[in-house]
């Protein structure tokens, strides 16, 4: 019998609860009577930690983050909180500064059975399967100095050496497994920090001669996204462009509300989330999408805790659920939330 | 009779030098026999100057460019440079910046006629028409200190409240004669030059009671250009960001070798350029495509010499042309850039 795992949760703003209680709904179900077994810790964060405590990312979150096996987090912020002297966003960052996550990990796929609801057309979008790797803890987000006055405003974009070799030597591990196709997305035509982006990046790739690597600007990248999708198999990109692109990549599979990531650092637990947002229009009615979430879950078994099988339950019961037509009103459907999580949960257990 | 126009030309590299030669055969074909005359300066720019005389944007070139009466650029840069101290882009951006062409400005357009070379689905982008105005003289590719060691790089990201102020009023201003309607782009969840852009935009909205206000992150920004296109009309972003949205919104019009943009500032020559690179793979075959260059001196004729009617003229034989499927390989067509430049100047003298 494995250790009892200690997941982290943070349930997060605006739908974060209602989907979380979906994702870990299925996770009680899909561990029944295994031999994995888990203990949950709801831990503030976020808005909802500005509301209890004032502050978005408290000392003992932080602490008790640090002592997890994984952390499930759903989506943060929300206008409430935009006057803030600390927003949400701000304890997101300190969070993956934190716990040092370097590299976010964004798949982008389209099935066939989901060509219809990509806003491409399907001759582009067809076989689309790529993964952004972005780098997450530094780079514009964290440089130094940072300061806004009446008059003017400045940011500090930084990267060195150490930061970008780490992130690279991930992406590249990460294109061995796949089709051996690195990415490298900068501006080095123009900035400096994309320079040694790009210099580290050649120099890195030397170490993986069985991988073939593109360089390209973000902008030129931005456009292939749309017109060539299929081209790409792993890009590694810097933290801003990073957000940019990914959002781009996710919309192109028609179905945010079905993404999962993860971001991972050397050490310690890997954080899992939805791509999507706290959604504050729609939360509290009862129709936010579960997919995401519950894929994020399944996502956890298999790259934390090497639960493959478990996690295979979890995807091809959503498969099913979504074949079947048993999705929320964004996907088309007209189930609510709390109905298509019980789909789901009967279509595992139909042993699908 | 007006007085002689001066055009300063900059050639360009790669591809450039034949699109321009297009674009200035069909000026010349359109204002034989008007009252409008001008004259073509050619000076060295970009990778051109780089061989001529080791400096992408030499003294005297500067220094004619800036008692222009308006400046035709076609594209610069190749990996050629790539190794050189100063590149082609560097010079692109000393020339922007010593003319003070703070604004650029780029047509995203999807004619009825054109739907089918969208990568996106036809009910998604029909009736696309927006136009991204880029901030283009400050920002990250400005700002310092920006350096760079074999250890670590920095650039800087910069904005002076001026400098947001005038760009605002720009794209305002241009949403009063379009559907009134301005998104304003930026990532102030995060970065502080947003959240001051964020802020002027604000303030200059107040002055503009008739214009409705979007404010928007970069990432969301990137998903609605995909998702959503129609939903826009005029997007007011900063120079990184405008880099990335606007090459992105171009793609989905699936016609980027048509695409037009012009840059200004609050007095001098306004510099018009096609939005596509110089595309040093097909440089020297004859197949480049002639229509972007052709409607940028089209953009250069209405803008900043009020010949609307000669601009028609031009706009609309290049209609005709396309619907006659008379076009460039990248457009499906068998034609090289003379004979559709021959083509286009055909159909003017058919007096469409
Ligand atoms: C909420 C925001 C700070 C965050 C980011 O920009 O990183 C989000 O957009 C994301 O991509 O995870
Ligand atoms: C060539 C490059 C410096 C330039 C830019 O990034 O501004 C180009 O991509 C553009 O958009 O005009």
């Amino acid at each position: 019998m494995m250790d009892r795992q200690k997941i982290v949760v943070f349930e997060g703003d605006g739908i974060g609860p209602e989907i979380m209680a979906a994702g870990l709904d299925v996770l009680a179900a899909v561990t029944q009577g295994t031999d994995f077994t888990y203990e949950t810790e709801f831990l503030p964060f976020g808005g909802q930690a500005i509301d209890q405590v004032g502050e978005p990312l408290p000392n003992n979150t932080i602490n008790q983050a640090k002592r997890a096996d994984a952390i499930l987090l759903s989506a943060i912020g929300g206008p409430r909180w935009n006057a803030c002297p600390k927003r949400p966003e701000d304890g997101l960052l300190a969070l993956r500064s934190e716990l040092g996550l370097f590299a976010n990990v964004r798949p982008t796929v389209v099935a066939d059975s989901q060509i219809d609801q990509s806003p491409l057309k399907g001759e582009i979008v067809r076989g689309t399967d790529f993964v952004i790797v972005r780098e997450l803890t530094s780079g514009a987000y964290f440089g130094e100095p940072r300061s806004k006055t009446f008059d003017q405003a400045i940011d500090t974009m930084y990267y060195s050496r150490s930061e970008i070799e780490r992130v690279m030597v991930y992406g590249f591990d990460l294109a061995q497994s796949r089709r051996q196709h690195v990415t490298i997305v900068d501006k080095s035509n123009v900035l400096a920090t994309s320079k040694l982006w790009r210099e580290v990046g050649q120099a890195v790739a030397q170490r993986y001669p069985e991988v073939t690597v593109d360089y390209r600007y973000v902008d030129a990248t931005a456009m292939a996204i749309v017109a060539d999708p299929t081209q790409f198999d792993v890009l590694i990109i810097p933290n801003l462009f990073g957000d940019i692109l990914s959002d781009e990549a996710a919309q192109i599979t028609g179905t945010i509300g079905q993404i999962p990531s993860l971001s991972a650092g050397a050490t310690g637990p890997k954080m899992y989330e939805p791509i999507h947002g706290s959604a504050p229009d729609i939360a509290g009615q009862g129709i936010a999408n579960p997919i995401s979430m519950i894929k994020t879950v399944s996502l956890m078994l298999s790259q934390s805790f090497h639960q493959d099988k478990l996690a295979k339950q979890i995807d091809e019961a959503v498969e099913l659920t979504i074949r079947r037509g048993q999705v929320t009103p964004d996907m088309g459907g007209t189930l609510t939330t709390k109905e298509v999580t019980e789909q789901v949960m009967n279509a595992m257990q139909e042993g699908v």
